[in-house]
Order: C-alpha cells, then structure tokens, then sequence
C-alpha cells in the first residue's frame, strides 16, 4: 500500500474522531508503556522474553518490542514468520506442528533464510516429517511441546516429553531445542511441576534442554514463579483488552486498542446500534455475556453482533450516547480484531501518528 | 494479486486436497445449484430477487447471481458498494443508515457514477444529514427501514414508517422509495401486518412506495407469504451453512462452502486438533455449542477455538481422523469466514476451477 493510499486513511496529526469508522485505533503512550512494563518484569526476573506477534502482526511494532529488549519473536504459521523473516527477524520460534509437502518446503526455505528458526512437534508424526524434509538441509530446531493442563495440543506426560526429545535427538536434520508449553492461565504450579519432571528426566538421560519456553499474557506476571522455564512468550500484552482486564493482567487504562464507532441508529430508548459488528469485533465472548465494554458509558452492553451493527441495550444505563456519535469500545479479544483490518491507525492524545499496515494479515497460513 | 500470485494458491486442475489449510473451498456445483433454485423460487412468486454480497464480496459471483435473473444486489457498506460499481453493477441497495460527513462524501461521488443507488435510514437525523449531502447533488433514493421483530435498526411502528417517508419525500435532495425490513426468521405474519399497515397509510397519505423490501435466507422460502413485499434479499444462501441446514433452509449437501484444515495434533485418543482455529472458523456460535459441522466425522464436536488451532471432542465419535489428515468442515457461518480470506478457490468434483479475489474484504469504509 503506498503513502497515497495511507493518507487516505489517516493524516498525521489529525484528530482520529474524524477516521472513518468502525475502526480499530491505537494509543501509543499506552502501547510504549505496556512494552516496557513487561519487559522491565522479565529483566528484573531474568527471563527471556519473546513476543508472540499474532497479535499485530506488525514487524515495526516487533522491532519496538525488540528494542525494549525482547529476544526473538513468536509466530504461529509459516507466512507469518516469512513475512517478520523479510523485515530482518533472525530469531522466530513457530508454535505449531507443521506437516505437509507444501509447508515443509517453505519451512526449509525459511529455514535457509534466517539464523535462529524453531518449530514444535508434540507427535512421531511431525516429528518424522520434519526429519524427511530437514536430514538433507540446514538443520531445523524443534521443541516438544508440553499439555500442562490448558488442553490443546502438547505431550500429555513428561515421560512422553522426553521420548518426543530422545527422537528429535535422533532423527536425522533436526536438532533437539527444548521443552515448550502455553498453560492454563493462572496453573504455574502445574506447569512448574511438569516442567520440573521433564527436566530431571532429560539430565536423567543426558540430554540437554536450552530453552524451556513457557507463555501467555493472563499469567504473565507469575511467569518468575515457574523457575524451570528460561524464557516467557506473550501477545496480547502490547494492546490489552477485556479479557486481559478481567484476569487482573491490566487496567482499563491499560489497553492500547478501542474500537472507534458511529452510533447509526436509536430504534428504542434502550437501544442503540453501532456500526461495529462481528466484522469489527468478532464474536469471541471468551466468557463473556457481551461483545466488549462501551468506554463512557456505564451499564451499556453490547447484546447482539451481526455483522455489520453492535446492538447495545442501555436498559441498565445512566445515558446513551446519540445518533452519530462516535464511541470507544475496548474489545473482548484484541489479537482478533488485528486480524480483521488491513491496516492500524496510531494515535497519542487523539491525534494520529502514523498508519501501519498489518502485514502479516489474512496469509492462509 | 497477479496471476502469478493466484497459481501460488492453487492452479486450475489440481486437487483441493493439495491445498495449504486452513482455506475455505467452495464447490462449483452446489454455488450453482443453490443460485439458480432460489431464483427459480423468487421467479416463480414474481418476486424480484437482490442477493446480498456481504456473503462472498465478490463480483464474479454476484454477476452470476444477476446472470441467473436477479435485479440488483444488496451491500452493507459504502466501500463494498464502490467495489461492486467499478465492477460495473448499476443498482445497489446500501441497507446502512449513512451517517458522517466523510461517508457522506463517497456516497455522493458513488451517486454520481451509477445509475440506480439506495440507501436505508430510521432516524431523521439520517435523513437530515443526507439531506443536507443531496440537496444540490443528483438526487438519493431512501428508503424506510422498519423493525418487524428482528431488534436491530428500524422504526418501531408503521406509523413512524410513514412520518419519515413523509420528512424523506419533504427533504431536498432525496426521493422516498420505500420501506425494508430484516426479519426475525419465520415471523413473516408480523412482518406483512407491520408492512400492510404501513402500505395502507402511505396511500391514505398519497404517497406512492415503488420498493418493499423483505430479506433474510433463513427465511427465504417463506418470502411468498410477505405479499406486501416487492422484493426479497438474502445473502447466505449463495454458500449455506450449518445455520442454514439448522433452520430447514437448506441440508447439509448444499453447503458450498466447506473449511479445509489440517490435523495437527492428535494428543489424547479423544482429542484431536487442527490448524482452523477463531481466524479460520470465527467465533460465531449463532446458538450452537461448537464451532462447525466436521464432514465424516459423526460426533465429533469442535469444542474450542483459539486463534490458529481448532479442539476436536471425539468422545462422542465411533473414529477421530489421523494426524496430518485434511478434514473438512461446514462452518456454523459462511458469512464471516469469507471476511477473513483475502481469496477464495473453487472446485468441481474436487479439482480446482478458479481463485477469485475477495475483493471487497477488508475495506474499512
């Protein structure tokens, strides 16, 4: 996209209440600030930090986490990482099980292209696949990834993680990494614990563990209270939303990212209909019984998402705001609403201060 | 995106099952299929027929949706519609109250390069403010948008339908041209007593109303039975969904739109996960307590979505598929997974036919 395009969009300087809405906006002093707090935690801590990009998929924003401190990135598919690799990313962890013809060829490609590539296996499966791909090329780093109870993918016992390593170990083109695990937020005592077995048992077997990566961003500040892991992966840290408010990560004042939209429509004194829908803010309720807070108004709630119109019944409201009004909605799930748009609009005390584009947006994978 | 991009995709001929997942696929037969009964119906009740892109986004498929006999096309939003014009379509219904004055500005310039543009409004601060737009432009149609039932935009009784066709066909600079509705599904009677009595003051009061339209593919072939309708629009029925099937619309066999995706992980033997996480699938639930109908797989439930990876129960399954098998999934919704693909593909018989951009993905306003 080119400066033309971007003007159109938004002009530095000028006052995001005149952006086109619905439209995700950014704050940068509480994105700086929300950079720096973790980091400043992990210093203290001694950990590694490694940003999981999925939530802006915005290698500027990366390189801020980097210059702050971080060391590496994460990302969560190949094209992703292809597109953080092209923006000078040497360091990129890939959190998934990658299997196929195609996949694994571009993996191995991507592999020649950068210093520090790692990917996970949890299964003989992926693990013998990334053998057949890599035992004629550079050779690949892989973790094995760890079910420390949050019930997606992973290796159900640390005698299965060591198996899993023992065979990375062995097979020909990989390289065994270390032990990787995204837990159930708030579980460290379960993940330290199996973290603690694993390792033992590797020693036991005379193996050696370089990383031990634990992540997520609701437990990011127990992340020193796992004392086996070496480094912390995080995302949704940098925007903050709801989710992150509600498991006491952050404040409201905290979240970087609101959700800039038009009140079109008043059908009823307790209704108004905006125009951010499930095309805006997704449908991620994560627990919740509604689509996001309505910042200003208290007792408003967004009931009903189509996708086009937020429906907020303000039955339980002091005020409701007027047609044409445009309002501020911190989101549920931030990662998804980067997903959604093509581009993120900056901003510091309402005035914009650039526009990025979301690079790494809508790569099938 | 050239052709060189497109071939990156996926080229003519092969094999879906070739594809990188996660991608939704969209089988050739079935789109065609579900196009032409739905005409057929609306013919045969000598209804006009406006298909609503927001579906698919894509011009090629609402030129075959014309092809087939219907007369316009719905859009939700002013960019969609821009796409859509500079693809040549002349008659575009915007069912969005236009609020602001950047939009107001593009509506305008839309105005002037197609011959036939509608937009909707419920309010006379929508009215006023496209008034003030119009009034020494070539004249807007609007038309009256009424709440029947469904909750969201829309004047609450036929008597405020009438006050503001009144204030529309008062307003400089815009012509009044009908009245619309987004139904509840299967509440049709409310639906043509709300628009009957509405019809009957319009000629009490002198006015004529060339445009009444009905809408909704739940709803579809119920259409008939709102005879105080001139039209009907509906979206979904181009691809279906599982939200169809649910509602007697359509069955399984008709869905046109399956999500292709990986198994990843297969950690416990009642677990298995895939590479279709929230970014793939959504979120949306629409009342189901999982995310999509898994093809071939009887009982299994995708229970929980993050956002690359999709948790498949199989406790209630007879089998699970392997790990590294493609599946392929009925999505709760078709609507909002096409928001997320910046391309999607087609197939016949399960050999790829064509890739067609998405192209009016993406587009803020």
């Amino acid at each position: 996209m080119d400066n033309a395009t971007y003007q159109e969009i938004a002009r530095p300087g000028q006052s995001v209440e005149a952006l086109s809405t619905p439209r995700p906006i950014i704050d940068e002093d509480r994105l700086a600030a929300n950079i720096a707090r973790a980091q400043a935690y992990m210093d203290a801590h001694g950990l590694r930090f490694r940003p999981h990009i999925k939530t802006h998929k915005i290698p500027a924003l990366a390189a801020e986490q980097c210059k702050a401190g971080a060391r590496g990135i994460n990302c969560q598919k190949i094209t992703e990482a292809e597109v953080f690799a092209a923006a000078g990313f040497q360091d990129i962890l890939i959190t998934f099980n990658i299997l196929g013809t195609e996949k694994l060829e571009r993996l191995a490609a991507l592999n020649d292209r950068i210093d520090d590539l790692k990917v996970v296996a949890d299964s003989a499966v992926t693990i013998d696949g990334l053998s057949a791909t890599f035992a004629s090329r550079k050779p690949l780093k892989v973790l094995v990834e760890c079910d420390t109870g949050a019930g997606r993918c992973g290796v159900q016992s640390p005698q299965e993680a060591v198996a899993l390593a023992r065979r990375i170990a062995e097979a020909p083109g990989l390289v065994f990494e270390g032990l990787l695990t995204y837990p159930k937020p708030g579980a460290y005592q379960a993940v330290q614990t199996f973290l603690e077995e694993a390792l033992s048992r590797l020693e036991a077997a005379g193996m050696s563990c370089p990383i031990v990566s634990n992540g997520g961003t609701p437990s990011l500040f127990e992340a020193h209270l796992v004392t086996a892991a070496t480094e912390h992966r995080a995302g949704t840290y940098i925007f903050n939303d709801r989710s992150m408010v509600r498991a006491g990560h952050c404040t409201e004042d905290d979240c970087a990212m609101h959700v800039l939209a038009t009140v079109v429509s008043r059908p009823t004194p307790t209704r108004a209909v905006i125009d951010a829908g499930s095309k805006a803010l997704t449908s991620d309720l994560l627990g919740f019984q509604d689509y996001g807070t309505v910042v200003g108004y208290p007792g408003a709630a967004i009931t009903a998402l189509s996708e086009e119109h937020g429906v907020i019944d303000l039955s339980a409201a002091q005020r409701g705001p007027d047609i044409g009004e445009k309002i501020r909605i911190i989101p549920n799930h931030t990662c998804v609403v980067s997903n959604l748009f093509d581009t993120m609009v900056f901003h510091r005390d309402g005035k914009v201060t650039r526009v990025e584009p979301v690079a790494a947006r809508g790569l099938v994978w």
